[in-house]
């Protein structure tokens, strides 16, 4: 069987560990490194006490990984430092899978604008394909780049793609009320992840356009739509590890019913989307620790508007689990590997 | 000083008890009797442990709660149940705040609509006064049957009412997402409440116009406007006790710090609805053990709907505290005794 | 490869689904059947939103199950009812691991006044083997009933079992403070599982020689040492879904190194057993979702106890992970399988 | 009636602001300043949004605190930072009540050993009292300096010193097995202390006689007993916000109820303990957000230990609570003041 050499750069990070706890599954993928700039010279095991006997890996750096090579690298890094700490990666040839936002926007002053920075290998971004599989299959499987969707995006774009690209169905007036777990916000120290003021705490935030994410929804939901898009979009922090849900409010001129069915033909073969039944809400205790994304439909009539609903695990559909089915597409796996 | 004597129908629900600890730090207020159907006989430190020392009166049965007679009456019971208890109460001239639906809704058809039984003593509905004091504190003053408003209802229509009052400002399209801690749900053993249900978990319930709270939602906000509103609204289970948020997004004319002004202005005077500006967004953790209502608006310019976020603890201001403040108002006490 | 056929009895409990989805990692296990009194003629899947698309089976009744048939029957119902239930599958000569603690207890007598009920089918209990793997290995490859372990004791005895049976290693005035998930009260309702009694509440429960898994705690650890061992025990309630953390306290002729060194050394080629050193402290995080059970030892010295601190995944090590364990050894499989 | 003017070192720690809420509730004590080394400048209500309206007082130093002046002054701060910033209060003759350890141990060798420093003011260690108002009151109504003693020092004592100071009760083999909210690791960032690290989790750690509070522990029971006390101590850390609940085994000639009748009769007149029935065992609920420390008694018998099990809010009569009451001794006033 074909056997794929994998690395992982910025491996102590929740979307990395969680990346390293799926490859332990997977029947033809091998970690070949792990890097972390916080942790080099300590093992994977001294880091996350769970991985003990399971990933005893030595973190190293970035520059001995290079040396090691990797049929596909994972990055796991934030925005900016990943694209950078890529470059020589790409620039050897190796294929990559990257799960900060660096190669999502194609609009280089967009990415700018929203990122505060500019982006350190623009010449990358025009080739990279945007890993949602689900709408860009085809050309994921023959990418060099692969930008892994943001979390947020990932839970609101599965819903509403086919609508935009169904003809003669009209979708306006695009409200996201997104609930997301705390991984969400990473493993960095900061007060609005301290345990004591997010326990039993519920809180909007980025409200009124002002989220990242913003960027990557309108592009993919313009994209589709053949149009321009821009949607109003709330994210909130629950007081739960993992999973985000997604209550999408639109103007249609379909009923829920309609919505659903079209949906429903839409990812009709595929692996990792459940369409439910309109009395069978995704919730998140559904999804989480698993690939799928769970969707259904509601509302509608009388000039209300159809009510999409989506849950996901964010730190595997919406992170490293969609990392690795793009992975599995990428080199011409079995697409569910390491996922089921 | 004037003493009020009070009695409380149902106190072995999260209402309940709760009141009954807002009422030991009332200055001139003292519990006259306690009743339960579940723990008659049984003292209330023995169905809740934090009451030993505290309140160890014993429940006793409705009848012999008459005989004992109050000055006010609180009913923490069931709709339909509530009004049938209360019945020989409202006969015998006590005064009374009751928490459960049976006073809210004007329209006996819609009652019956969303209620699903025959309203149990229609006589007095008409009479009955909402018992929301930021826009009825006049008529609660005299009223002998206050229909104190329900949780979700008091977070929606605190941010919404001073806009649809105010002359010159148009509100449309009015979508409420709101997430509510699981007292909520109540004392009441079900498989939603279980605790390996909810926990880590979250989910959307009565999506598209079929959660009761609806039916005073919508007379509400339409006496406010003067027109027929009917808003889309959509409760979510948060994993916490205490509070609900609510998002509540719209088309107006106005700008969001426009609305901010408005609503700030029409609250100036009042002692629980604290407007805060638009980067000091409502959480739970804000107002969870007290009786505040926090509003703040964001969003809107650029055919983005402006968004109202407001939150509350469902068990005081969306409940029992504000119960307590409607009492101080029928028995002109200090509006904030026992609520500090 | 070699195929197993297994039917689960109690499907829908929270052993039976943690089974479902241990089985379907396993590389030649099946699922013949699943039974539930509650559910007959449901789908798994609208018992368990997230089973949708993996076991959508349908919920059927012991007697249909063993007109079914399978090579390997999982009891998952409660003690008696379990006997009771399984007694015509063991006539019909199926192996079986029974998840409750009819099969644990081998004096009668001690099963009757821990239980309060006359033992089923007390014919059979002499031939049971108590499936703790690391030390009844040999038996449970050959046994037809396997008496799976309680979740506490599995805990407890584990990293108490090698010192016992170590000559010149003296243990005595036993003391253990356990805390568990409260998935361990299983899926019925009750005011002790309800969200708003459990969450933010930590208490003490079955406290002074009261809890049942004491009758199987005894017995093993006094076999062990060859005489007769009373422990304290003080079981606990933790507000989180799953895990159970032991801490055990113990009057020693060794130090806590030496003690870690002869569990360490015990549990050498075990697969799910992971002594951690002194600093290393087991955690639940460390342990859930997985079948090891992380032990270490620390205090000791100046006449203190030494401390032995072991953590396991409650519905995995403590339940469905540790069956699946020995169904593995009886089938002569690899005792892995399911459960890496 | 008398007026107390307070101020509050450190009063941006969980413990300073708990106290800010309580006094808010007092009768006759004002806050005249409020100081924070991180937050200089700003408003309470600013760091803590829930203090809008309620405490909106600007953090100033502690050099301009004592030029404003107070009768009381609680110290919020850590251990050696404590001493050193109060002492020119101390000086200036201003009564003081410290909640870090600075004037807890009596022993300047153990003080410094514990606590890894030099202390930075010995010669008022002899005259502080330390400040258990159930076993010191008469001292604390006289004491200018009061050292508030530990969360879980409080939570072990107060069930143990009435059997250590009983004549004819013997105790021995103390094994204290805590667990605590995580409130009680403050609010500076720390891993251990990340939601993500925490939610879910349940760990042991300072195990083996490695816990700071056991100085004060071990310096109060053999201070009781009239003899050299060292006991076990374990704390852990419970995924929730508030609460310590102690589980305490010990060897002794009496049995459980025994003690309990003997703790009964020494508590009997104390407004904040409250000695429950042995099948009534204390938990979190019912002492979080009040000044209680409930106690019970079970076990014992054929050779086991007798149990305690205490429970306390640890920022309320583990901290800022019982601080409050030491004030309230001091001055003469209502001990429940601001604490019912």
């Amino acid at each position: 069987m074909k056997q794929v050499k994998v690395g992982i750069l910025g491996a102590t990070s929740y979307t990395g560990v969680e990346l390293v706890k799926l490859l332990r599954k997977h029947s033809c993928a091998s970690v070949a490194f792990v890097t972390s700039q916080s942790y080099e010279g300590k093992r994977m095991s001294e880091v996350f006490p769970e991985m003990l006997g399971i990933c005893d890996a030595t973190l190293t750096s970035p520059e001995k990984a290079l040396a090691i090579g990797a049929d596909c690298v994972f990055s796991c890094m934030p925005h900016a430092v990943s694209a950078t700490t890529c470059l020589p990666f790409i620039t050897a040839g190796t294929r990559m899978v990257d799960l900060s936002a660096d190669f999502r926007i194609r609009d280089l002053a967009s990415y700018t604008a929203w990122y505060k920075v500019e982006h350190p290998c623009p010449q990358y971004v025009r080739s990279a394909v945007f890993g949602l599989p689900e709408h860009y299959r085809t050309q994921i499987a023959t990418a060099s780049i692969v930008a892994n969707p943001g979390c947020y995006p990932t839970s609101i774009m599965l819903p509403l793609l086919p609508l935009l690209k169904n003809p003669g169905t009209l979708v306006a007036a695009i409200i996201a009320d997104s609930k997301s777990g705390v991984s969400g916000a990473g493993r960095s120290l900061k007060l609005t992840s301290h345990y004591v003021e997010v326990n039993e705490n519920f809180s909007a935030y980025s409200i009124g356009r002002k989220h990242r994410h913003l960027a990557e929804i309108d592009q993919e939901l313009s994209a589709a739509a053949g149009r321009d898009i821009k949607i109003t979009f709330t994210p909130h922090l629950v007081p739960a590890t993992r999973g985000i849900l997604s209550t999408v409010y639109f103007q249609t001129n379909r009923t829920a019913q309609e919505c659903l069915d079209i949906v429903k033909k839409a990812y009709a073969a595929e692996p990792f989307v459940r369409v439910r039944g309109p009395d069978d809400l995704p919730c998140l205790k559904g999804v989480v620790h698993s690939n799928y994304c769970d969707i259904t439909f509601a509302g509608g009539g009388d000039g209300q508007p159809v009510i999409a609903v989506s849950a996901i695990d964010n730190l595997v559909k919406g992170a490293s689990g969609q990392a690795l089915q793009n992975m599995n597409i990428m080199f011409g796996l079995d697409e569910q590997d390491g996922l089921r």
